[in-house]
């Protein structure tokens, strides 16, 4: 997907607060699979053996409210492989650091933290392309609906002279694209994420984990929902477009010159 | 002093970023003092033993940048404990916890934080009167011109039948004072001082410290700047409640509703 800039902050109709149904019900469909996987592959042996407490990264969380149903889930799987292995959950403290870039509206996140939450929370603003904590301090790294966002646009899909220029268009849906868009893409997200990979190498304690739940589709897929919107999203940006041109070219016939 | 709200968030004319040269002019007068007392008194040798990165946080920072300024130095005094005591300080990593109340504006304060920090940033909203971290968590926790404001008005200063009833003041200047409000005012702070020390014990690392700067007169002094500032704040309050009053009077009359 094209590159992405942080969702709509605060509470107000078009936020990203009350406008993510969708990320909630496909991380309802993932929740218990979460959980299963935390109790499958935590290794709670090493972990202890640090004696900190307990530290959770939301990568890319937005304002909320998904992030801290999350959030919950992961202290619930964690609780329970805890005792699973013998190691009394209650004492365990948690902290929870919710990232996601600068511009974020973290003022949101924090007015709406949860009244009852079971942990210390903290905000980091940056890239999740780069490093964020320091060495071996995270014991969970959770990243949901944000990895398909790429870190930016690849530079020959807008070169005209590129056998990979998109023609103007943020995306592309499969079937019809040229290879050549494809493999910029694909190229980006390699990129992309081998920097996340490498950063979250550095961070993940031993014993850790990183969970990471991206939109897929399978090749040749056309119609998905996300393509559609993106479609659709698109036109109206081609036509916002044209329209300033044409209001560009109006400007410059009066004499006036275009901003 | 009355129970405090956050600073005047952003990067306007009236913003705390923007009016806090006194603050900074106090800081630097400590600056020196600062480091001394962390090179002084540091456990480097337990510290070091915990193996994770040292951790800063800066108790009631505002939106900077004097945060970032107290933030370097102590960061600079830590460094030359660690030479002093045979540990290189160059692959040492840290990480700075910013705190302030959930109002504060932490949006600003993210997007002002400085390009070349040597340290890993987090935003931390609360109020500092309670637990903001995790056991053993912080190797220092530093509180700059923060302590000062109570964590609210003792209520028997706004009791008209209270022998402390503080005549709808803001604040009390030193001498003339009845011992009442002193007295209210002194036990109010004792009660936030002991909350704050308690939390804090929870969360220093053995061999961390905690450094404070806090404003304060010698008994009976007046006319200090604060004092001065405060009375003139309150004549502005008091003739604002007094037009306020004269204005709902007038509505009465007119058969409107007051608000």
């Amino acid at each position: 997907m094209a590159a992405g800039a942080p969702m709509k902050g605060g509470i107000g109709t078009y936020s990203y607060a009350n406008n993510s149904q969708r990320q909630r019900e496909e991380y309802d469909s993932a929740k218990n699979l979460i959980k299963h996987v935390l109790i499958q592959n935590l290794d709670v042996k090493s972990l202890v053996s640090s004696g900190n407490a307990f530290t959770i990264a939301d990568l890319g969380c937005s304002i909320g409210p998904n992030t801290f149903l999350a959030m919950e889930n992961i202290i619930d799987g964690v609780g329970e492989k805890y005792d699973i292995q013998g190691h009394n959950p209650t004492n365990l403290e948690f902290q929870v650091f919710f990232n996601d870039r600068v511009a974020n509206d973290f003022n949101s996140l924090f007015a709406s933290l949860p009244v009852d939450k079971r942990y210390y929370a903290a905000g980091v603003a940056g890239s999740f392309w780069g490093r964020l904590f320091p060495d071996s301090s995270i014991c969970v790294a959770y990243s949901s609906f944000a990895l398909q966002w790429l870190s930016k646009i690849p530079k020959e899909l807008v070169d005209k002279e590129s056998p990979a220029w998109n023609k103007g268009k943020i995306h592309y849906t499969g079937r019809g694209a040229k290879k050549e868009v494809v493999g910029a893409y694909a190229a980006q997200f390699e990129q992309d994420m081998d920097a996340f990979l490498n950063a979250r190498g550095m961070e993940i304690v031993r014993g850790g984990m990183i969970v990471i739940l991206i939109p897929g589709v399978a090749d040749g897929v056309v119609a998905h929902s996300s393509g559609v919107a993106l479609t659709f999203l698109e036109s109206n940006l081609c036509d916002m477009v044209k329209e300033s041109n044409k209001c560009r070219k109006s400007l410059r016939k009066m004499g006036v010159s275009a901003c």
